[in-house]
């Protein structure tokens, strides 16, 4: 018993010490469908575990046939939908692509995605771009004609623009950004404001030699980029993507490797347990939703920014963020409160990723299923939230659902034994994984 | 009694009124001598209130010939002593001429200032500008061909592509990025990390248009904003200058409208008391040096920065910016405490300036010398930490000495008499202005 307590604690120091030692750096942006492996014209990537085409409602359903639409797999939406049941569009999770999805999270061949490299473990993550400021954008279940144009401009212009800039300085490393940007107010997640400037300073110089050629849309990139505060999220999604993969695959770790959820389920994958998923219902989200509406109009349709929060950021640096208290509520105590709760569930402090307002403590990074299971704490994380028929309408609070942790735990037991007699749980472990 | 009361707090409601009102704009930089009132070629403005030349000793004596030097008003540092002994160099107080010196201050002729109008009250106010990162600087007492060339660079193209670059979008409005920038980790006297990225990202588009033109000058420009995260102070202390001054001249009011210390005294001004300064001997600095030195190291030379204390922000703003406990000590607990007392000693809340840490509330603005003195809680100011024989060492915090607060208020009462009972100070009021 005592050997497999010790080896469990020295698989999730090795998990913690490569998903903190990720030199996260971005080389590249390009169409999904010429880096994304195994990305083909008609397969469409959405957020949360796999689920078959049947069990995608609401705003999640509507992205994924924004999508088709946008991608021209389909002339409407009645042969989308037909070509998405009969299997001719292939619907798949944005995690088994290396990607991770923003809210509905969907992404098509042709769409330009971030390309992040690993430069100390080597991994590579994808996230596609920021949609712009409008409430109304395809990630939130929304497709009409605005959209589209969104879309369109990202990718003819936004995205290429970006490719050629960042290759022009060799790429750009993001961990740097992600430090200062900690200092800053972003907890990158709901606030990327700080990150986002110092990302577009990063920039001026290759935009600068790029105005020569194409003045018209060096100036467009840069209203983008002035007009999205959120630009950077996308960035921070990759970074930790590629930051958690790090972490995965240890024999006997119990540290959470990814988080995500559909408009069906919360799931979470665990680094010592393979690929499998522990789902478990949807939780409510504590919203603060914009004027005019109200918490009966929250519908949530997926989301995969939560990986940051796998990875010490988000709900995990809210105290890093006190103005975040505008967009989603709660008080700076709250939020101090919280976010040292987060430290009672995690195995290590990131050496780099501080918060001021703890003294420059280390960010909590590497969620532990044991801590989660034992404790009964679960990951907060800091979420945009979608309304009713699309868009979005406020911002606030999820609690990961402790079920998913339980029946991950009770997987962990099954493969590796019972852990340690002090920290064995009195009822035993519940729940199943799927 | 009761009315002189009421008129007092009337008087101080409208100082604290115009001081929050402004909206101050940068609309061009230019050389002092072709802008600042009353300034000469054979003019150099310095810290505090005024001395006579011999007054002036150390780094803040050395920071004033080096100006000389600089300016080419004496071949050499002796007949630079004859010159400004016999008054063919004169030296004045900053606050003189609409301009506001950071540590020893020192402006000449040929130097760049930045010029900042207050839209609402129609003030001008004048910075010259960061001298850049490295500790040894003219501001911090030394001179040397490191020193030259930095300034010279700022006069021959930093300085003249930056008024051609605001010239181009008629003026930057300074309240939005500082409004942010409190959002943001910034307290804008000893941070000022966000505000100078806002700052840059609001001119890139003109620094775009002028690269046909001038490449390597707009490339050099860009370094040195990227290479100085104070850049943005010497427009938060020409903002502060022009909302300082708008709050100036009103009858019966107790509101501090500058404060300034030189090598040998502190010093403040009073809207109701015209343009006496109430002096007392220079406090010690709670800093934090660099590596290397001891706080025996320690030698003020002077500092008006603190143009931004009297308006509510630095000391005052602290619980916006708790990263600064890196860079001058305390813990964030101690700034809260701190910020939070401040509260106690000023008329008024911004209210626009916030700080997220205390719910969004106004920072304190307008200091009452009648509430200083009667609460004994001076001034919190955060200030860079000049050493002996030059260059900065250090940061921390100075506290205003309660003698000048003292002196004020004895001057008030004999001009305006003495304030109700409850408000009156047990001991009488002490001290004297000169």
């Amino acid at each position: 018993m005592e050997a497999i307590e010790t080896r469990r604690q020295a698989a999730n120091a090795k998990a913690v010490e490569r998903m903190c030692a990720a030199e996260p750096v971005l080389v590249d942006v390009r169409p999904a469908g010429r880096i994304v492996p195994g990305m083909t014209r008609e397969t469409i990537l959405t957020s949360g575990a796999p689920l078959p085409w049947d069990a995608y409602t609401g705003g999640q359903r509507s992205a994924i046939i924004g999508g088709a639409l946008f991608e021209g797999l389909a002339p409407d939406t009645a042969s989308a939908v037909t070509a998405l049941a009969g299997g001719r569009i292939r619907v798949e999770p944005c995690h088994d692509h290396g990607c991770v999805g923003s809210v509905a999270g969907i992404y098509t061949a042709s769409m330009p995605v971030f390309v992040v490299e690993d430069r100390a473990g080597g991994g590579r993550g994808f996230c596609n771009l920021f949609e712009g400021p409008a409430p109304a954008r395809l990630n939130y279940g929304v497709w009409n004609d605005d959209v589209r144009r969104s879309l369109a401009a990202i990718q003819d212009v936004i995205g290429p623009l970006l490719g050629e800039a960042v290759r022009a300085r060799a790429g750009v490393p993001l961990r740097p950004i992600m430090r200062r940007a900690l200092h800053m107010g972003d907890e990158l997640h709901s606030r990327n404001t700080a990150a986002t400037l110092l990302f577009t300073r990063e920039l001026f110089s290759s935009l600068l030699d790029l105005d020569d050629a194409r003045p018209k849309e060096v100036r467009r990139l840069l209203e983008y980029l002035a007009a999205s505060d959120y630009f950077f999220l996308r960035l921070s999604m990759a970074a930790s993507k590629v930051a958690a993969d790090a972490a995965h695959g240890i024999e006997e770790s119990s540290v959470v490797t990814a988080m995500t959820f559909s408009c069906r389920e919360f799931a979470i994958r665990v680094s010592g347990l393979g690929d499998a998923w522990f789902r478990a219902p949807l939780p409510r989200v504590a919203a603060k939703v914009f004027a005019g509406y109200t918490e009966a109009d929250v519908e949530l349709m997926g989301g995969e920014s939560i990986i940051n929060e796998t990875v010490g950021l988000g709900g995990f640096a809210q105290a890093a963020a006190f103005a975040l208290q505008e967009y989603q509520g709660g008080s700076a105590e709250e939020m101090a409160v919280l976010n040292r709760a987060m430290y009672d569930i995690a195995v290590a402090e990131h050496p780099e990723f501080k918060i001021p307002y703890f003294g420059f403590r280390g960010v909590p990074v590497g969620i532990d299923i044991h801590r989660v299971t034992a404790t009964g704490i679960t990951p907060a994380m800091d979420v945009g939230v979608p309304g009713r028929g699309g868009g979005q309408i406020g911002a606030g609070i999820l609690r990961a659902p402790l079920a998913c942790f339980e029946a991950a735990m009770a997987a962990w037991v099954n493969r590796y034994g019972e852990p340690t007699k002090e920290n064995r749980r009195p009822g035993g472990w519940g729940g199943v994984a799927r």
